[in-house]
């Protein structure tokens, strides 16, 4: 089969490979249709972190399955699913609390299960980690493309507004404008936000924040205002109660800390990078302003923000400005690497 | 009057300065009775932070009331009062929500109002800072020394335990066996959690953990054992919900993130030192440990945590091992610098 191939640094190439095949009986072999490329993904592409080389990249499979072991129970040949960007049991301790990124049987994709940029993938514990897209939805084009950011960043953009602790009513401040801070907007609005900030450092994207139900957008970088922290404190009175960090950088999490309210919370979801110093605590110590969040147990989210974005009340599609084919996978690093796209579909 | 003076790194004299006035309405003007030396009186003491020269210091005040502003309403000459390590209006959007170390008017010890190692301080907002002890307790020596933690070191340990969300049959593991990881040991227990490991570096230290109703103990630093986290994480079966880290160095917030159990939360009160480096928010991230705390907001816990120590059920007092003049403060100092008393009281 045909898969996108990590060789280093800016250097993805699409390689005949191996495909895999089932292996234990709780393996279902899935045929990717869609999938993506993901800010997580320029980290090892621009060499600012390690991975194996070479080695099968891509984390966010959504397709048809092929194949199923003897023990799989929740899916069979022929339906559509999609799965998160990591395996979870879906019985373990953690996995029946929620926080499916603990898993104790968990693991990544891009090992000798594939990378979700390639042809197939082989999906352990297939019936706790593969989310079945009913059949009525199964062919729907326009539908596919709005399931597909919950492979990863619609499920983080939901958990850095859980994590922030954003309810009805609230006032929130949403940092970064990359697709998980717009996934960010969208999800502090379906929790009820009732004022959302959105900063971001990009005028078309902020747009789209707005389009998404942000209430005020704030516009920093060599463009945007002088004085972004000055500006939110203002705007919310004294800082927001409630702030999510969707970037996973040292600045971001230092203005998320620079606008956060006393005694407010920072849901973070970033994989934290760029922290070559760590984080200065003193910015939230003094204020008791809480840091929660983590990496985003993506599919314990996964029934209730299914449902929305099936009835039609949740489309996170808009994030996706740009398509290729699987041969052109290294045109979509590209292309999302100098920010001329936000996220970037995969069609293998 | 005579008072404390910090001159530099390891230079604390008792000299002879001016009285403080009341100058405002709301103030009072108390005659110290007693008072203690705190561990982050410390850190400007080994001149590892910062701090004006000649200034007045210390900063957790208990007296009688010598003189009232004409608003003060709560209090009136010849009361005994204590006071938290700040002062708060009682009255601001922070104070109204039990966050009064973020108090729009707050201020804090050792400034024109006199450090509370002195004979005496001036305290603004009477109202919403001092707090009275009821007259038939004002007088009982024994009793006195069980309030005075409660300017500091028993509300930062209370505030460690309620960040950490201990409560009820709870397993939590308090890191830092000073004045204030004993009180969070204090503070875990009295909110119902059912297993407190204390972990620290003197046994001493760690008997009087027990006797504050450590469930076990873990002795770490070079007579110790060698893996702590590895140790503790065995005790708790894969770590522990609720974390308390009371002693505000990055090695202990490793320990702490390192005993979280995924999706935990550490509670954390010590003021960030010796974190040139910051904070590597990856030992959180991974499984989603939350931070929580900050600088403790000890006013606002005032009523219930006095209450229980006037009954008789809460008695911090054992943290006081040693007992020095003010005029032999400096030799208080030295004793805590060295780690021969864990917390000296002070009576002028």
């Amino acid at each position: 089969m045909r898969a996108a191939i990590y060789h280093g640094e800016r250097d993805i190439r699409v390689e005949d490979v191996e495909r895999p095949e089932i292996e234990d009986p709780s393996d279902a072999l899935v045929r990717i249709t869609h999938t993506c490329v993901c800010g997580s993904d320029l980290w090892p592409y621009r060499g600012q972190s390690d991975r194996d080389t070479p080695s099968p990249i891509g984390h966010e499979p959504m397709g048809i399955v092929k194949e199923v072991g003897e023990d799989v129970t929740s899916v069979e040949p022929g339906d559509r699913v999609y799965a998160p960007f990591v395996v979870s049991c879906g019985e373990c301790e953690f996995c029946r609390r929620g926080l499916h990124t603990s898993c104790v049987n968990g693991d990544g994709w891009g090992g000798d299960n594939g990378g979700a940029q390639g042809e197939y993938v082989r999906s352990p514990h297939a019936d706790g980690t593969l989310v079945r897209i009913p059949d009525r939805h199964a062919d729907d084009e326009d539908t596919l493309r709005s399931v597909l950011p919950l492979t990863d960043v619609l499920g983080t953009g939901h958990h850095a507004a859980v994590s922030a602790g954003v309810g009805e009513g609230d006032t929130c401040v949403v940092v970064g404008d990359g697709a998980v801070g717009l996934c960010g907007v969208l999800a502090a609005k379906r929790l009820g936000a009732s004022r959302v900030v959105a900063v971001g450092h990009h005028a078309d994207r902020l747009d789209i924040a707005e389009e998404f139900g942000a209430t005020e957008t704030v516009l920093g970088g060599s463009e945007g205002v002088d004085d972004v922290v000055g500006h939110v404190t203002d705007l919310t009175h004294g800082g927001a109660e409630h702030v999510l960090e969707c970037v996973g950088a040292a600045s971001a999490m230092e203005t998320a800390a620079g606008v956060a309210r006393p005694g407010g919370t920072v849901g973070y979801v970033g994989v934290p990078h760029g922290m070559g110093d760590g984080l200065d605590l003193f910015d939230f110590f003094g204020d008791n302003v809480a840091i929660r969040g983590g990496i985003a147990p993506v599919r314990a989210y996964a029934d209730e923000l299914l449902a929305d974005v099936l009835q039609g009340t949740l489309d996170p599609s808009p994030i996706f400005d740009k398509t290729v084919s699987l041969e052109n996978v290294a045109e979509g690093y590209r292309a999302m690497d100098e920010r001329e796209a936000i996220k970037v579909l995969v069609e293998p």
